[in-house]
């Protein structure tokens, strides 16, 4: 008889926190309880789980006793507060914030890309970024076909990777600029309706900002390999919540389209779609509430001799598989260990 | 004494053309006369230039008696269907559409990247890509100076690239879709509200669309430099009248982002948007109006190790410089000549 779990959200009411409970009853994770957890002012906040309503509880440092596995969606100082009471409870902590990603003792999961790397924790497992994973569960198969060397890649990120309270600014600023009416932006640092912002996280001395390399380092790191160049291009759009982005790949050998339509139509967590004929390539609106990274747009890279290079277009859920389910699949990952 | 020119602008009553007039009145374009020319169903339309109220005539054949220089922003088949009708009449056609823009004996300019070009015509001028003028007036200036080898391109492409029915459409399905209405979409492939779209024009065998193959031809005829390797993703997003691209340039030399700060704070229609600490860089939004395109997120390419790569990002206004004030510009070169 298999195991099951006691189970604890932490930022159980965040756009990602909602989810996560969705993705545990939707995968019938093994579970044998719930536990609600947020700041004080959701204490007391209903929530259903299988059909049973939960109410939501504070987060505390003796919270985690008894808890298996801590799914923690709360930002990165919280994470960081919460680490060892956590760890010391026993529990292991699948962490969605940056706080903990690029430390040594602390594995970096995609489940579709280095599984093995969960074996090695310490109490604590960090969920990558929401735009390196997406890209990564296209491009690692295909670094693992014809090893990448070189990807540049522009982002159009969705409002949601700022939360339920970007979704919503996006929501109402859009309103509000139909009307004409003045608007106010809060939480992002410009209008986003009907706008574009290059600008996410906080920019480093090199001029690239937090976000973009993110995206270089943990695909170093994921990959396992510190040879890969990666240069990035983030961007916000006022789209709700899949991200997408364009990547331009560069491969250690002559690469076709079709050669990377093959390895992508076997790749666990990716969907083909890739047909401009039919006018079929991945838009965020279909990625919206999937589980599956769409993958599309693939052509040799017209820029280079070699036929080492490759286009290619993505959309994934932002919440999902950026987030809430990537975790819930790395919870799977310790409950077989 | 400077002489004054009768004008024709074919397609007056389009997005492009209205702005056409409105560029002519605010550059002081030395006019004698305007004819506002349009499709049937338009005629008699009254539009206002330089407090004058103009009445639109039917475009025809003999349109062009007496006119020194047609604008042309009436779609492909009508630029075709009525080249010969005003080379015939002794008139310049500058055309907006990509009916001409890589013949031989057509010169295709940018005004500040190639304005000697002008002088080769034989009665057509065409005025190139939206996209790729926004992206080539910041460019241009740096291939001058440190000679570009391969360009990487990602954009975000307004609604008004489809014209005044593709804004329309973005702001009716913005509206339905905070409505929760039925949505049902004509002018673009699919849904634009708060979605993306990886598809503009159609696609070419080799999987890239006719509009990213442009971004290619179109660069290497102006600068001209077919050694120039370009690949782009061409991509539509809900954003009203500003085009945004982000850029990763390979040179011939090692470039710093200094350097790059330097030439095109000296360049002609480029405006330096380039402050992160303080939260300035290029957004649709503030290029939306505006004459200059804005370049900014200017940094070293840090996915190469030679300095010889840098990364930027740009927007720029595509109805104004992405067409009718190049068109004007190319019209103020013929004046001159």
């Amino acid at each position: 008889m298999s195991r099951n779990f006691s189970v604890a959200v932490a930022g159980a009411t965040g756009a990602v926190g909602v989810e996560m409970l969705k993705v545990l009853e939707e995968r019938k994770f093994p579970v044998s309880s719930v536990k609600l957890l947020a700041s004080s002012r959701s204490v007391g906040k209903k929530m259903m789980f299988r059909g049973e309503q939960l109410t939501v509880e504070e987060l505390k440092p003796d919270s985690f006793n008894g808890v298996d596995i801590a799914l923690f969606s709360a930002g990165a100082s919280v994470s960081k507060e919460f680490r060892k009471s956590v760890v010391d409870s026993g529990a292991v902590m699948i962490d969605n914030s940056s706080a903990f990603r690029m430390e040594k003792d602390v594995p970096l999961v995609v489940p579709e890309v280095n599984p093995e790397d969960v074996k090695n924790h310490h109490g604590v497992i960090a969920n990558p970024n929401c735009s390196t994973i997406i890209m990564l569960v296209a491009v690692a198969p295909l670094h693992k076909a014809f090893r990448l060397k070189r990807m540049v890649a522009s982002t159009y990120q969705a409002a949601s990777g700022a939360g339920a309270k970007g979704m919503n600014e996006l929501v109402v600023q859009t309103g509000q600029i139909l009307r004409n009416e003045q608007i106010a932006p809060e939480v992002f640092a410009h209008r986003i309706a009907f706008n574009l912002i290059p600008h996410i996280d906080v920019f480093n001395e090199n001029g690239y900002t937090k976000e973009e390399l993110k995206m270089l380092n943990e695909t170093r790191k994921m990959l396992h390999d510190d040879s890969i160049m990666v240069s990035c291009t983030c961007v916000r759009v006022p789209v709700m919540r899949a991200h997408s982005e364009s990547l331009n790949l560069e491969f250690a050998c002559p690469v076709t389209p079709d050669d990377v339509r093959r390895v992508l139509s076997g790749a666990p967590g990716v969907k083909l779609v890739d047909e401009p004929s039919a006018k079929r390539y991945p838009m965020p609106v279909d990625a919206s509430g999937q589980w599956d990274v769409l993958a599309g747009r693939i052509r040799q890279d017209i820029s280079r001799n070699d036929g080492c290079g490759i286009d290619m277009f993505v959309s994934g859920d932002q919440v999902l598989k950026g987030a809430a389910l990537n975790a819930v699949q790395i919870a799977e990952l310790v409950a077989l260990m």
